[in-house]
């Protein structure tokens, strides 16, 4: 199986970034972290971060292409990126939303995605654990299909 | 390790409700995957499903005698029970609001949790996968102290 | 005929509460009303009436195995019971919504109903007549299908 | 006893307008079944249906010359003639305020009534058979004063 | 002179929860201490603390057979609850909503209370004295009558 | 000089219509005494009441050929009515508007009037008395230009 | 093919009402235009305006006897006229929506259109050639069904 | 008749103060010509203009000693000053409310007075005239008593 | 112990004004009132009414250099007077907010305190008596400290 | 005469995505189209599809170099992108909004475009059409100045 | 150059209050810094401090004999003194807004300042160097006109 | 010391786009003006604009490795970039907000900014000017560290 795992805005930052919120773990921890478990999941991930949104964007086309779903954390896009919420729901393909931090429990306005109702479902709370949750919940999912 | 887990209001209608939006799975099957989950884990849990807003926060409250974390559905409770809430707040335990349907791609009412805020983290969307995902996580979390 | 008639919260004090809005017959005038309607169609009513949201929901789920409609007041419940609503959702019976007083002409938080959207339809501001008005519409509804 | 019955805009189509929302029956239907229960009860009905908001004000106000009480589905306008509802209060006949569709299970505009605070009552979702009640409800009232 | 006092839900972990925004003195010591200034006052008191809102409406319907007034901390039900709001109001006695923390100084949807309005008055901020505050205004109105 | 008076919705029924609030002057009696007064001050008046939205528009329209000012008083559709403010915009005639009753002390809807941004100015509360002072301005005002 | 144009309130005065904002021609400019594209592509139009609410909706209603598709600026009506709105969904024609100013760029009020979401689609900004573009749009269309 | 006639915050620079919106007269010329009508009717007016809320609320207070009725201007306080709008409705004397200015007709935040309701009636938008007006409309309410 | 007593706007009308809502007592036998509770207890207090914004701020300055605490009806300032809530913050003087009035029982912008988050704590609905309440909870405030 | 085109952000997979809203052809289909017709009116067309927010910028800067006219399809940046809004106003060419579908029989959030009011006028609903519509509305409004 | 520096309400306190918010320099400090820099750069400066909303507006009028522009922290008349607004309006003289903190992060009440519009512009969050800050900007201001 | 300089989208329009809202200024004048100033004052500049929101995120992020601090004109993106915002406040470099027009006087959209609650402060209104103020304004705050 096949799986996208897209990275917004600033997720680059992580570990060095507000640690008392988002953990001390970086991006390439996590990442690591994901191959691992790919590797022993006989699974292919593909791994993009990018600040702009045009990027993830076309990433979320490419993957119609090459990919059985996708693990996204949309980062501060979650809030009103309507074109992001657009290219998952074109592509068609099972998506989940994470969140490292528990959204609902910070600032008003990241209490609202305009992104999950195009997804399969979300996972926001656990730090770093929510990647792999999301990769266990989307595996769990195709098996199914 | 010891987990409480809570089925809030009309989730013993599993099954046979709405079965297009929550699943053909009953919640003693749910209950069941669950047990053998945590049999295989050396986990005890107790499990309670009411559609009494008083004897789920009882419930709570008990927990705090027992318990090292709770997954808790609050169901409909979830929109509108601050009393829910506070319990939650109140007993300090890790834990972890669930969702079979993706809450946020349903009616508007459904899309503010009064809950999510005091919990540890949200998982929503998976049908019963979401259960064995909040045991899944809770566990990492209790590991991780 | 087997119909279910709820009675939501304060509905007991009927008769002595506030009798220039809701009139002065008590419920078990409208009870016994009822039951004498129900006797000269040849009708089986059974009657509850609970200051517990968790008891009209397990009435109503009781309901599927016996009824085959249900006339619910829901007294303040209406503007905030989202467990109720799913309750009368999820049971899949015909249902109706009556009101003694015209909620419409109270309170501003009166003039929402979260139940009614999922009933066959409402009927309120009859004073006591608005029961066997609906049990007459619900009886219509029934003899239609 | 002499009833006005008043047919707001649209409702000229009924049998033929989006049939799954109001029905097969035609508005001569209705007001043919209101026609046969009027010479059973000895009552003088007065029927009306105007898409002109004015034209149901003019019959609303000449009613208080000869009618007892008014039985009106505004149609749209229940959502916005506050001129209506000036009608509706200035007469000070009892009135009642009929729908066929249940109002609250469709679109968001439709929720809101200007109407029904000046009236007696309401009555909605139960299709054709919404006239009827009305009428008995109307004329319990009447024959209590 | 016959006082009734409700604590409503998770107040029976008073000095335990929170004990930063609630204060370190449990339940059972402000229930003493309220029970000697009864004493010393010639008062009966009834006192009640309950998860269930039914249990809570119930009580309040009790005592109109035997209370001279109430006095209620309403706990999350303040947010909420209409129909404890509808009870207060349908017993008609002097009724005083207390709070022990300062609630206009906390999170957004505890500045509203559903019940203040059919109320005598309302004492909030005072820690475990709001309830002797609370006690004496009860008593002072009763003596004016 | 020559004025347009016109009467909204609902103002035919002056005098007999809650007279507390509109008082128990009829339409007539204030016709009467505008009619007076024009003759006094060499004035000419055409006074126009419609319950029909349609009708007081092409009134206005008409005025373009033959008035120098108008004086209405819009009843209802002062809350809702844009197709009256788009008229009275229209023809670039000075335009007061009058309200018998304090609109600003009555129902919430009433607190909003869509066609004052496009009178000269609003002249509310005195009764039968705000027409002949809205006719005394108008002409203040003509004689000005 | 046959075609209803309709033009909704104060379109009458078109040329002389607010130049700056709705251009110099008058409406019989418009519909001599109209009229012209119709002999060359040999269809048949009827055109009516009227400043009457319940007139455009008979209108629309009478369509479902001989035309083919609507073209209609509702005026004012776009803002709060349901009547209209059902009256366009009711009669199941493809229908579209004019204007001659670009509303989005005008009073607030005139940014929420009722009845767009029941039409075809909705051209706006262009002035008089708003209206040879919309027919143009409905002749596509229907040649395509 | 004694009269209070009160001219809010900024209105002592009339005339200089954006004359596009309220005119070229002084202040002081709209005093003098309201003594002299004073005059000419045999009433004694006093007058004050104050930039301080307190000053307004102390002279409307003081007026329940000498005065039959107050017109007051209250200027930008029209939109806040609840504690004006407390002063005025505990003198319980006739009180109308003017504005020279259309307010309606301005800045969103003007649209809203939180006064109007305790008053008899408002004027607005005649320029200086608005005040001989409410002055007319006074005596002729206090003859009428 | 030293205390400020400070009367909002309006508050020197008490036993005049509206007595139906705020009681028949004067302001001064509440003062007189609270010097009598002072002198039993040994307690200085210093009284302030002013109908002035600033005077009331300039006398919470005041109190920095004097007092122990103070207790404050703020009147209608309580609803907008941003000012007054700073000034309270700044002198971090335990401050109690009293109303004679339930305010939560009145018109809709009477609900909402931007004084109170600041505050001790709040006491409202009990007429006169609010304010021997509000001295007693401070006095028990600052004897704990 | 010089015009370009631009498609906003998932229009790359019309044709693809979600056929039953935007219909079956792709973009290059409609691209060939829109060749075609400026060939057969010797204008000169630049197209450009964009993911990029920046990008589309950056094309509407560069637009004033050598463009005459612009026609847009913002995508789903209509709903948010007030830069590309400030683009359009910046470089004062007349621009016309296009979509496919239409957008106000949609998702709430599709209701509201942040880019209509800086345009010459906007086409929606026509499908693959809304662009020829939308040439051809561009051309005759060059052509007239 | 002459010109007006008014501190609004509370910032007597300055230094005393909240320094964590505010800075530990006193208003006397600041006060003297700028009457260091006012020597330097030959610059007239009179500086007010008053709680009183009224004192403000009188020294902005003032402020047209003498002055050639304004400094002013508005305190918390920031968000409501509409009165303030309309004097710096009608004054015509450039006037600079100064607050010592950064209000956007702070309540949401100090998100909204009712006066920034009238006024030149606004510089926010630089604790005591706002004010020398928004005197350079003044200075050049006047310089170049 | 060092800074980045942030001009956001639109901005190299300067001079051109809207002179009348923006001035005359071109960005390379303003650019140039800055440069002087730090060769004065012995700073290392560094600036960027972009219409990228991805590439003033990524400039961001690089500063954390060479700048003591940021000013930023974020141009429309200051209303809904919560992507940048977090960037802001992901590197925890002192940041000045910089406006050239008075935002709070333009449409309503441009009254909030979502960026400067992570800022330092915000300096707007002052066209050209405002960059050497909030340049001054962060060396005056590095200076003090």
């Amino acid at each position: 199986m096949k799986i996208l795992i897209l990275h917004g805005p600033n997720l680059n930052l992580l570990g060095t970034r507000e640690p008392e919120v988002y953990g001390r773990r970086t991006l390439d921890d996590i990442n690591q972290l994901l191959s691992e478990i790919a590797v022993s999941k006989g699974l292919e991930l593909r791994i993009l971060q990018s600040n702009h949104e045009g990027a993830l964007i076309d990433a979320i086309h490419a993957a119609r292409q090459w990919a059985d779903g996708i693990v996204i954390n949309p980062g501060a896009f979650t809030h009103y990126s309507f074109a992001l919420r657009d290219a998952v729901a074109a592509v068609e393909l099972p998506t989940i939303e994470v969140h490292l931090s528990n959204v609902a429990a910070r600032e008003e306005f990241r209490h609202k995605s305009v992104i999950t109702a195009v997804c399969l479902g979300q996972i926001s709370g656990f730090g770093w654990r929510s990647y792999p949750l999301a990769l266990q919940a989307l595996l769990d999912h195709l098996a199914d299909d």
